[in-house]
């Protein structure tokens, strides 16, 4: 079995931005010689996540309402009163979403639903150059 | 070390049925010669999710409706003036769950707490056929 | 490639107390000799969960009020009605946070963000001995 690492780079605006990842993980498994294994996708930070969805305008829309509520941005958060940096909701959406996905990869393929997509939620409160890191196990 | 993949096929009712899929994957892991490694469980869906629990209907009335107040499905969901599906909230429940877990394998068994079981959480709001993907990699 | 297992050992308070394991983590792959590759930690267990957060007092106190917000200590919960061991929002609260993390390895470190650490989380309602498993696959 071999191990293939390669960083990806993504351009956020921040504020629960959403991004399709998926295409950029492809090609990192496009460059291997991978058939049957597991993707490991992982965000190294404490303020965006890692899921799958529909990527489509309106999941995109709930998705933002929901955490909205889960966690809403204009309450009194206690890591805020102490660091000052008003990102106290992100850290806690990031806790709940989770940092990384693991995606089964089959016939050199990654291995999702036909209306699934991969997803970095980014929920820092500005723009952020996010580092993903992708690690393919396989044969 | 070795891969060893197998689809699994569950026929759930939807409407957040929850369904224990413990037994079909240690059968997938007893078909194979791993003694140490670890066991993906993905479904390659964005309307359904995958998590442990303990199995007894007074925690599965409990995680509905919890769910239920996360994401009701009642409310309007831009996904359902979209598309008219009716399953905005499913997308969402999907996406805050995660689509996958990923239990170790030790002594050739399902490393488990003894009231923790691998559930299938089907939001979808009509019965569905799932094929989970199951991928077990080890020695 | 190589597998690496160790269980190791946290004393918690319950009542959703958060540990930072990170170092203990670190600790295990140091033991080894892997370079490349992943590490699962997996609690095996139904009524604690692991993710990874900046872990610093403010985060923490946030993420334990969101908790109680998400699925409240007390309101009346089915498994409660059945079982009597008042719980049933600790089982709740752990199967939507999930009971794994996987963290890349490189360069035989576990890469993780500056403020990002792994977290245990023990919802159960006492003081427990938690036993998570380690596995590292990597060569």
């Amino acid at each position: 079995m071999n191990i293939y690492v390669k960083e990806i780079e993504i351009d956020t605006h921040g504020n629960t931005d959403i991004i399709d990842v998926t295409g950029k993980v492809s090609d990192v498994l496009k460059e291997t010689e991978v058939e049957t294994g597991i993707c490991l996708i992982f965000t190294p930070s404490s303020t965006s996540g890692l899921t799958t969805i529909e990527y489509e305008p309106g999941c995109l829309q709930d998705l933002r309402r929901v955490f909205e509520r889960i966690a809403p941005s204009g309450e009194n958060y206690a890591h805020n009163a102490r660091w000052g940096d008003g990102n106290g909701h992100s850290h806690i959406r990031a806790a709940i979403l989770g940092a990384s996905v693991t995606i089964p990869v089959q016939n050199h393929q990654l291995v999702l639903g036909m209306w699934q997509q991969i997803i970095l939620v980014d929920f820092d409160v500005r723009p952020r150059r996010r580092r993903l890191q992708v690690q393919i196990l396989g044969n």
